[in-house]
């Protein structure tokens, strides 16, 4: 699904994937910069918690946003595709000035979200100026492609990756999250090769990928956002491979980036931070 | 140090990096090969088992070439300083068509080898036409600047990598072994950030570069060989880097090959295998 409709006069929100891990608490600068973003003590935060099973994760995430001194945060436990339609819950995320999507298993979020009315909404606010965070399952959901699960390691290979659509919410990227503590590099090469028309993002815990509506990624956090562009490709063995074999992939571009770095998704040019 | 110089009329021999653990009884596609390129049933191996402390690993790898048919496999069971220096293993050593360079310590390479009368003959043997291959500790030795070790892990870091002073067979490559097996490309990119000189190589286990004299590197063997070539390295942050911060590097090249690739180390030209 691509990104919906943007109305005339209108501008998108910042699409904001975040590796997993944000630090909450001490000095918590990608939830405090989000929380900027969605205006401060006027932000008020709707937070979708379905990825996770735990039923503290929605009212834990709600402290954490009210010790950020927000107008009000606000959980929404949908744990069913018949909770993705309560009319409650889509009134309060029309007062959204941010969502966010926490931390769990993504597949639960693309299977209990995928096609409901909070889907559509939360795509549709998007469109019209709403921010969106997502951590780790809840940064997986977002992009048209979502990386549901695969290998570990540096290599890619011909199962390295298995794919689910996602929430739609940006299509210009496939990304990864916990990305060099999970050791993703491999899975992340596999995904962007599959079809090398979007820039791959593997993103390392405590670490968040500000994406403006322009398309101007700002790297926040203090990890590193490993960006693969495959815009050169010249060769790739994807197609013809077997299991167990090795992958040739020629005409990679490899950017690290860090706090501060841009990378632009529409002219793939990669910017340290202004000094 | 540089290679030795080659005289008029002469060619300098194959340089070959193996990533370690490279099959020697089943199916031992490279160390085939390397017999091959010495003489086959004429091929003189001798075998350098310094690395290793393991009084077998020497007399190991005589069977394993002498099985492989070649004329003469010997070890030299170099343990020291004294013993670089003896007549008669520099005698064995002007008889040989290729030099095996067992895997171990690379350390213990660098520090009873460096600067003896059996590094010297190494690099004079190979300027003149001698195959020279080594696995694991043997073939981080090879290079000018060895990678002698370093951090765990995808991501460079001001403190990623030792080097030492190498053998100096090649001067225009960085390599690692164990690669994917051991997770070791942030140490890699360390290593090409330091200094963006050289093309970083990053050898799997049971892989091999065969490195022609005009420097044209062919894959041989069942993993990948990682390219990392920092030619057009726009942006490094490493040299203000504290410690613990991460690593912004913008320009990277990269390039996965297997069986079969070839990637040039004076063009710096990556070229899939001809089908």
């Amino acid at each position: 699904m691509c990104p919906a409709k943007i109305a005339d006069g209108q501008q998108r929100g910042f699409i904001i994937p975040i590796g997993g891990a944000e630090e909450r608490v001490d000095d918590p600068i990608i939830l405090q910069r989000f929380v900027e973003l969605c205006g401060d003590e006027n932000a008020n935060i709707v937070i979708i918690p379905t990825a996770s099973q735990l039923a503290e994760t929605g009212p834990n995430y709600e402290i954490i946003f009210r010790n950020l001194n927000v107008k009000n945060a606000i959980s929404l436990p949908i744990n069913s595709r018949e909770d993705a339609e309560r009319e409650d819950y889509l009134a309060a995320l029309e007062n959204a000035t941010g969502i966010f999507i926490t931390g769990g298993n993504q597949l639960r979020l693309s299977t209990i979200l995928g096609g409901t009315s909070v889907a559509q909404s939360i795509r549709k606010l998007n469109s019209e100026g709403v921010h969106v965070a997502g951590t780790s399952a809840g940064a997986a959901i977002m992009p048209e492609h979502m990386i549901a699960g695969g290998s570990t390691g540096a290599l890619p290979n011909e199962q390295g990756v298995t794919f689910a659509p996602g929430l739609g919410l940006i299509s210009k990227v496939l990304l990864d999250q916990h990305f060099s503590q999970r050791n993703r590099l491999g899975r992340l090469l596999s995904a962007v090769s599959y079809n090398p028309f979007a820039s791959g993002l593997g993103i390392c815990e405590n670490t968040a990928a500000f994406i403006a509506p322009d398309g101007l990624l700002e790297v926040v956090g203090h990890g590193s956002i490993t960006v693969v562009d495959p815009s050169d490709l010249q060769h790739s063995s994807m197609a013809e491979a077997r299991t167990g074999d090795s992958i040739t992939l020629i005409g990679l571009k490899l950017h690290m980036l860090s706090n501060g770095d841009t990378y632009c998704l529409n002219t793939r040019v990669a910017s340290p931070k202004a000094v």
